[in-house]
């Protein structure tokens, strides 16, 4: 008796719920849910099995299923919900924020996704489809659709008594601002409820908004936004249809902004790792994992071959002098390092906005300086230890030299990539590095065996 | 005079700024700075050329200045004040708040840093000081010392008095909640600021006030305080020296924390990279840039010198099979981008805490599968391309077996590794890359050369 109880207390808080499950008993699984903070059921969530992730939302009710479609990751959450039927997966999205609702359905394929959007009611259908149109990284997509509006003509003792009979439902609400619409649901003002305080009851909400307030369109993008709150120290902003017709649709908080912000961040660090497609977490299941793994690597072996084949060219030039193969792939290792390290700077300045994906010269200017500095640097340094360890100075000279010019080249490359692919509209995260390693490595390979077939009778 | 005009309209912002620092009117220098968004004055110090950058903060007030420093990258920001003298740097630091001042102060060598806070007011370097004393990424380091707090014993009316006399002040404070604490300083309660709209005016603070509310302590980490706001829906959150000794010390909004969680997941790309000790950016001078790639690369040469030793060991193989050096850089390069994905998801699942450093089985596991998979595609996909090429099948078995294996170590060493590296409390992102590159790379290399060794007469 005792040792069972502790096996129990040894169990991994996933294995526990894979037990209680196995009871099948709604009430035990969800105490254990409820006990335990959201990070440690996403935890759980990424150890159980497949069938025992669906059974544990199934056996739970939509608002409680709802609470873990929130703590898990989003591509995760977006899983779940595929592999669950349509009605379901509808009970438990109309659980959760229209905009997270709106985010999940976008990523979902459109057909299974429109089945979803069918069980939903009506009204909340059209108000998700209406979020899910904006990109998810545009002020449309990232905006939340629960705020309050008042008219102008209202009362400060109206409003304050529409707070106090609705404080129920506006307890979800994190508000600090109010907007004032006319007629047409146009934008006119602002109204802080802070200063509702220190308001005289009977003032006209119109007295005492804030008129013609700063606002965004739903198709602002990422940076405009982040720029938007650098700019504004304030906490929200009013999202509208458009200048033109400045309907008001929603509000966006600088949270959000921050947290769309982090996660660019972090697929930025993904892509360049050759994780792409959105993030990858080891609870997806092996073949997917397996195939978006190879959907990166397999394009690179291609793009490896084209490299080697310069190789291929001087075969007669290495024969002769076969050391030089030991150092192919460290000048090809250190150029792709030298060039990864530029790629990452014009990055990081293009999404800080300090660099204009036109600004070719600046860059070519900044990276062809560091790169003569640093080439001369690493080819004395490659150069000395070759001439130390095989005593042949001509060797160093190859080697060196090599190194010295391909540092220059990989820099002045791996700064103007990203800016290239920018402007070409592409994401410069995605295929900065496979470009990059392809060029640099025939280039270092040229010069290395180019140079050894003209000094060959030296080596 | 057109022409001029037109010059002058043709001109860059930075230069425009470095044509009006020439004549060194404050005014219209104010005047221009305070015309643009502080996104494009962050691109213009981005641009001007150093001594400029000085006189530009020299020539504003410092409260102007101030505005400079808060638009410009952290680490700009920075170099920026070690360059000034160090009354000029704190009475600008004086405009900051206390905590981006503390930011600032703790990025700066102690010495020059004394200077600094010698020439701030008494009780303002010593609020600083008592910021910078935590770790930047810590509570203590992320929270604001400004804040509203009240004794339990005050009424909604002295409150509210207190709100209407102070409102100048108070403008740049953006609350929603106040805090209620008892004679020694402890934290007692939280007074939701829209709660006094409804309340009797009479009522007593304590009344009213949530009581034991949650609290972090000035040392918890980035971790626990995104978990912290993950599990709840707070906007902020009251810091306290510790858990025994509750002083209240500052209240943590989540934005912050936010802001703070883009940093580490942006500075987990740049060391990725090879942009190690924080963030690079154009506008620094060659040589502090140059050196910083150089920490880098210049033990990078080392680790790729060892894993070339191992083709050093094996001329004579490659000598009777010269297409062998062909195929050792495509292995070094597939197996590195291999274990590179591996090395973003083991990161990444740590930092999302899915992952615990211990965790070892469960990844060798996850990865292992991966690497059966991927090994065989990628092995067959090269021994077939070899066997095209060369029309040589026992080559193509050679290269093909050769990165199959080396694709299963490197996906399950470079799963492994981040683990290894935070279980020694060292950052995994900025020593994954070389390890698992010199491993890889030795393991390919003899791979590929002692098969072939074994099977020399059939090459």
């Amino acid at each position: 008796m005792t040792e069972a109880v502790e096996d129990t207390e040894n169990l991994e808080p996933w294995q526990k719920m894979s037990d209680l499950l196995e009871g099948g008993d709604h009430d035990t699984v969800a105490s254990f849910v409820a006990e335990i903070p959201p990070v440690e059921v996403a935890r759980i969530m990424a150890r159980l099995p497949e069938p025992k992730r669906q059974a544990l939302l199934h056996i739970l009710t939509p608002d409680e299923a709802g609470d873990i479609i929130e703590a898990v990751p989003e591509s995760q959450a977006k899983d779940l919900l595929r592999e669950m039927d349509s009605g379901k997966a509808a009970s438990i999205l109309h659980e959760l924020p229209d905009e997270l609702a709106a985010d999940l359905l976008n990523e979902i394929e459109p057909g299974e996704a429109d089945a979803i959007y069918e069980s939903l009611p009506d009204d909340e259908a059209e108000r998700t489809r209406a979020l899910a149109s904006y990109d998810s990284d545009s002020a449309g997509g990232l905006m939340s659709n629960t705020y309050l509006s008042f008219r102008g003509s209202q009362t400060v003792s109206e409003v304050i008594e529409n707070l106090r009979e609705n404080s129920e439902l506006y307890q979800d609400y994190t508000v600090q601002y109010a907007y004032v619409v006319d007629a047409k649901d146009h934008l006119r003002g602002v109204l802080r409820l802070r200063d509702l305080l220190l308001a005289n009851r009977a003032t006209q909400v119109s007295e005492m908004m804030i008129p013609s307030p700063t606002s965004l369109p739903g198709t602002a993008g990422l940076e405009e936004m982040a720029g938007f709150f650098d700019d504004h120290s304030f906490l929200g902003v009013p999202i509208v249809e458009s200048e033109e017709n400045p309907v008001l649709i929603g509000v966006l908080d600088e949270k959000s902004v921050r947290s769309a912000s982090e996660k660019q961040a972090r697929s930025t660090f993904l892509k360049l790792s050759g994780i792409i497609g959105g993030e990858e977490l080891r609870s997806v299941p092996l073949h997917i994992r397996s195939l978006r793994r190879l959907s990166f690597l397999a394009p690179n072996i291609l793009l490896n071959l084209i490299a080697a084949s310069v190789i291929a060219q001087f075969q007669e030039t290495l024969q002769a002098a076969i050391i030089l193969a030991v150092f192919l792939p460290i000048i090809s290792d250190m150029s792709g390092c030298s060039g990864g390290q530029a790629v990452a700077v014009s990055i990081r300045e293009l999404t800080l906005g300090l660099l204009r994906p036109t600004e070719f010269l600046h860059v070519i200017m900044k990276e062809g300086a560091i790169g003569i500095v640093n080439g001369i640097v690493l080819g004395t340094v490659l150069g000395g230890i070759a001439a130390v360890w095989q005593g042949n100075p001509w060797l160093a000279l190859v080697v060196g030299v090599s190194l010295a010019a391909n540092t220059l080249v990989s820099v002045v490359l791996g700064g103007m990539i990203p800016l290239v692919l920018r402007k070409m509209k592409l994401d410069p995260a995605l295929a900065s590095g496979p470009i990059l390693t392809t060029v640099t490595d025939m280039c270092g390979f040229f010069l290395v065996l180019s140079i050894a077939s003209a000094l060959l009778e030296k080596l």
